[in-house]
């Protein structure tokens, strides 16, 4: 069984235009050989790596300093370490996407003092030129697009197990490494200084394991972070939202009539790029005091059935279940658009679609037409799953706000105090976090006022921060409803 | 000595309107006789109550009528006290501003079941006319504009000690009454079953007492409060800092270069107004986390001496001490507008402008020059006070909000099992906060959409409420900073 | 009869803090001697002058000094005039509102070579302490507060005949000036180089008298420049209608419902700013290319009777009579505000309100709450007059903006060769237009690029403009239909 | 010489996805036998046509749907025709892009009693299904997918001449067909009514053909129409800067500085969309009036050079040549996107960039990397051509409004009166222009006010429209500037 719990993690952060760039990537016709039969070596004679092909390297440099440009948190914590190495003996496990944003984090552990070891978290997700490039660097990559499932677990055996190399650290995405290590290798534990875990079902999964009293080690939770809450839902739906309905349908936003249901980050970041854009919006809530700040950001608070007969568009962002079901479904007006930005599959009902007497259509990528007997059609969108995901990208900027985070975690665990951190699940602590803000400000040529010493002692404040307490949080809804259910 | 701390509380919700609608109110001419002095009866023939003239009731219920139209959700809560009377046994002890959206507090509490004795929280807040109202309905009422430190006291006094009337809770706005209780009449806690407690200082003033171990009864923070919150921060300075700088300089916001120092909610309100009207905003900020906010949502971050040269007007929101101090204003350029929106007056150091060679202008009501030598000259708003509160008014929905937060807390201590609550100061739970909001979505005609059974489980939640944990909130910076020098 | 023809005029920039900087304005107890039967010296024992009280010249001074502070692009043409006097030898005899910013352009045209004498176009409007400040200058001024109309025809005759002085130019705003001549004077126009005109109605007059053949000399419609006519609707309105509506009635803007009646330049104006901070606007138009605009900047394009039910504010910018008639002020929600923004006071039908079964009741200067029987009310504001000039401030920037451009339709008339100029009514030409643009760009530390000679091959134009050919213009939808009636 | 005189031709309306939703039309494999070889027949039997493949007639009968769906206006007009066929009679040859929408249109030609032939107006735009459908339905249509530059001649050839068919309109993009008939078939004008084009380039043909007293035919220009203006440049541009930059780029949009050169319509669109992003957005502007209006809007007015070094977007939207030179390239920083919006390739200096120490790298379609010795690069879009028409797609309500421009200026030239149009260019008359704009609110559920008679009557205005006079324009500046150079 495949432990790719469900579509989020499977379409996160996959690049659409992977193929564009790189377009021997698709060619399947050029090699049909799996990697794992293939002999292959770097210009420098290694040869502890499997990947698709060696030769793609130039190619995935290129993309690697095209990320480098726009991920200077990194390339700021690079030049730091040209004095200080805080990871000199660490040696890094990591299972996620190998993308060009992911090699440069890679590559700044390593100037850090890491040695690292990856595999793929994602059986698609992998750009092979990139993975190349990394291996011509020297890094032990195992990873290449389209894996079997076989491939998947037997890239991530090969980073774990080497004899006389014991990793002490793990930065997984998804919890597949953290899964395999449990079950396979459960002695490497000992040697682990913690895990740094980036999704919501990594997370979630290693919360289960500390409940039950499982989790033998610290944990990480990066994923819950202010900074990269806010950039992963507000600030980036705001611009995703546009630019997946663009691609998909080419629709004009102006004057269009949109219903959002849900009122929390990631809805008002889609509300306030669309009211921006000269559409009318109207907002579904369930919360009150979510859909009183709705009703002060100028949008009509509604229920779905008084809207739904003349909206051109419909978009989920609940995290609940079932939100646009059949019955809204048979309501909508030809040509109504659908879509989901929520936080899983579940918004809009799309197994109630399935029925005989609608006819589907697929248009184009991503697109489906689905038309009613009458006629009527609606447009669905990525088959209900995250238009954000499936049919945009995720900005380098936003990735590498993730990057440096889970730099700065790993950073952390390696030089924590014994007895700092228990068996149990943390917060990237306040500072940490203000850190990975400071450091993306220089991108912005954006500059922060010092504290004089009067005013920190009136504030009571550190100088250095943290400039707010470690329960201070601008968690979203949706991070919030998936929590509980914890 | 008279214990109105601080310049927040003796100038909030003062409404600057007052004198217009009631030219009488000013008219110290007509009575010079002190209200104590004096012998007044209303219709009915009571006489439990001390204001200024009984004869202007009709004015101040005509003035209390306009209050109730926006005061939906006391209107509300009245409606339901037809069938139940939660507060029915209830003897309330009140002290805070004698206004027309008091008075509506005060006469739903009434149709709730409860009696109420009621003095001023400040000597110079009262509507005369609407202290008539009140007592021509037989509301004993100790209060009027313009008292002596003398006369202050002695209402309080008025209220809490009656032969044959005992209080059993309180309702107190910057902790006087809580004061004169504690030094008074200690015994009187033996019946009271909590306080509710709306002002910064008066909470602070609790948990000071909380910390000492001298609290003897449970008390209710309403002022920290997620709805009253955001809207005394957030939605309320979006519209005051464009009303006090409008009414005080009648500038023209459209291509004004403004630096805005702080970017919590207060600062986010007055950044997003001034955009939205042509103005060009720059921000300062001391933490990473808020200064990349600040670049994300399009402002350029930028330290006081980058802009101070250039910049049109001047308006600070940080909670901290001394933020414009003598070298940025020696620096401003002709013309440049001064004032703060903050927490307290300590924000601009006005206290350095009063040097020799600077010469000061008074212009208009709350509007100083500042005149250098070389004839430079900087017009100072509210002295350094904030404007919101000096140069505007707080509109009656941010009151209702209020003031709705104040009745359900008062009904939470009341009604609350023997020892849910300790001798502790507590915030309003969660789900009552959503309850006052919920009772205001009417005003907006908004819907708000129900959980289905199978989505609540989905969920985890109660189909009721509350929606999100007690942890979840929306805390502003200055709050915090506040409470943290607590 | 006194030629005041539209209450446009009685209100139009009329200084609602007068009274405030100046108490002794409204004291009509301290002098109820007629000017005109005083005898008054300045310090220099000058008395060519009529005013109130020639004390108040220092208190008028700095009101003045304050408006130069904002009329940058005057004192910019002031500086010019230290090397060349383009009025040198200009006799002006003046008809407007007799404030601190048409002082600032007095003032400015002596100091290009002018002669003036000034009289008060308004029985109101005058600023007794700035006409002390100019006669104590020097300038002969006619005017004060609270004229009879007597004394109105009086102070313009005074102007304009005096023995050994012959006016050459004419500035006149509403017409009465002109009228006055043509009247009594008709010898006059022969030396007249042309007539200078604000308002409109006298342009409307203007053009009545070109059309019936009986324009004796060349008139300038300043009216209609593309810069003051952008400044007058669109930029100053968006302003206006937050403050006309804020010191009015304190209304809270966020989340309520408006219906704004009209999609010209000036319903624009008060759409943006309204959405802006969180109304909730629908547009009724009767153009469907003003309509499909307002589509498209997202708001919903209705008929009033859609809306008028449940709207909270209904503002008119029609220019066009009866919009809001009886039938749809019947139907409005109890509390409804009401007013206009438009070109004149015919677009509610207010008269339609002065019914039997109506209360009318006066609230609050320029509020009236007219109730219904069955206790309904709606909030009326300045009688269906114009709410921008009521109850708000105009800017000195946009007054800056005309009196620029009268300075400088002078200096053109003054200038031109002989028979550029025919007996008609012409408007400002572009290149002048843009000239007063640019004069007021630094005030914004604006930097214009400038065209290299081979752009300016390219673009066929010529370097220095104008950029726009003279029938360019952003006309707005009232003042065409204004003029459509001439 | 193929007279397709510039980039704006080449790539207008070139539907970027069509190569997704029909693969076979770059599968230049299926089929390398020219149309012009094949013999082909519909289904019916017919062939008076030549186009890639008959049998795509089902899949392009789906895309045409799916245009019909957002092409309300012609819809409309199809409807009114079951009645009345105002082209009853009506023979147009036509030369335009053959895409969905076009297909759209000329059935509604077909629909209101015209016969059509129609050709390609560029060898590259042709969707080949579109025009498989076309055939299908018996059109005469001449078209295909990479014509050579003989096929685009013998392609309109055959449409003009037919024994026994005399075409008496002309609908032409571009003005090609027109410059054929005038080369070719001058005989053909005595039956030609009129003229309709719709290109800029076309135009301005027509223009140099009347006033060198060529044009032997009225000749209507339907670019210059108010509505077609409105939708082309500011509403358009304001989703496709965001969508151009997003295909090409994944630029985030938030926090980014911008310089938007260029103000006038195209501009405005921009510069709205970015701020409504979180950009800082600059313009420089060689018109005052213009620099004044981005001043109120809320950007700074800058010289290039004050902002060239730390930008990270420049945009060029001027209609001037060679803004952005070598000069300027040079002080980019690392990273720096150029793109252009404005209305032809010459804004930037791109030829400037061809020297050899620069490095070109090609990274994605219509993304070069332009690379400097030291290593700065900077990011040019589609090699300075129109961005928006390169990298975006135009959305199919903008083509409705033109190609229900194009429909009614066929009818109101085929139905005028003798006379009533010389052989001159004309602008589409008010009223149809209206008429268009109506056509579309209902897409937008807009309701238009009807004028009351005494309404009418006070405004002197036709109840009907037209609402505005003639001369009554939102010309943008870059449509007048290249109109001067006629």
């Amino acid at each position: 069984l495949l432990y790719l719990a469900d579509a989020f993690i499977q379409s996160y952060r996959f690049p659409p235009h992977s193929s564009i760039t790189a377009p021997s990537d698709s060619d399947s016709a050029d090699d049909e050989v799996s990697p794992r039969e293939k002999m292959q070596k770097n210009s420098k004679g290694g040869s502890d790596f499997c990947i698709k092909n060696i030769k793609q390297a130039e190619f995935g440099r290129r993309e690697i300093e095209i990320a480098e440009q726009e991920m200077v948190a990194l390339m700021t914590l690079r030049k730091r370490a040209r004095s200080e190495k805080p990871l000199a003996g660490a040696k890094i496990v990591g299972c996620t996407h190998i993308t060009s944003q992911t090699a440069v984090l890679m590559e700044t552990l390593a100037a850090l003092g890491a040695q690292c070891r990856w595999a793929a978290c994602n059986i698609y997700s992998t750009q092979n030129a990139v993975a190349a490039a990394l291996a011509e660097r020297g890094f032990p990559v195992f990873a290449w697009k389209g894996e079997s499932e076989d491939d998947f677990w037997w890239c991530i055996d090969r980073c774990v197990s080497l004899d006389g190399w014991q990793a002490n650290l793990v930065l997984d995405d998804g919890g597949d490494l953290t899964h395999c290590i449990y079950k396979k290798y459960p002695n490497v534990f000992k040697y682990i200084k913690g895990i740094v875990e980036e999704s919501v079902t990594g997370v979630h999964r290693l919360y289960q394991l500390s409940k039950a009293g499982k989790l033998c080690v610290p944990a990480m939770n990066v994923n819950d972070s202010v900074t990269k809450q806010k950039f992963d839902n507000l600030y980036c739906c705001r611009e995703s939202i546009l630019d997946g309905l663009k691609r998909t349908t080419d629709v004009m936003f102006g004057g269009k009539q949109v219903v959002v249901c849900g009122y929390g980050e990631v809805g008002k970041g889609c509300c306030a790029a669309l009211k921006a854009l000269g559409s009318i919006v109207y907002v579904t809530e369930i919360d009150p005091i979510c859909a009183l700040q709705a009703c002060m950001d100028g949008f009509r608070v509604v229920k779905l059935s008084q809207v739904i007969r003349h909206v051109d568009i419909v978009i989920t962002c609940t995290g609940n279940k079932n939100v646009v079901g059949r019955e809204y479904l048979d309501r909508m007006k030809n040509g109504c658009i659908v879509c989901n930005m929520g936080h899983s599959n579940t918004e809009i009902d799309v197994a109630s679609l399935h029925t005989p007497e609608l006819t589907w259509e697929h248009v184009r990528p991503q697109v489906d037409h689905v038309i009613w007997p009458d006629g009527k059609k609606i447009i669905l969108l990525a088959e209900g799953r995250l238009l954000n995901l499936s049919c945009s990208t995720v900005p380098t900027f936003v990735l590498s706000i993730t990057a440096t985070t889970q730099a700065l975690a790993l950073i952390e665990l390696y030089n924590a105090t014994e007895g700092r951190y228990k068996q149990d699940v943390y917060l990237l602590p306040k500072k940490m976090d203000e850190y990975v803000a400071s450091l993306h400000l220089p991108a912005f040529d954006a500059h922060l006022t010092e504290l004089t010493d009067e005013q920190a002692k009136y504030l009571n404040l550190n100088k250095n921060g943290p400039f707010k307490p470690n329960y201070y949080r601008h968690v979203s809804a949706q991070s919030f409803r998936i929590k509980s259910t914890i």
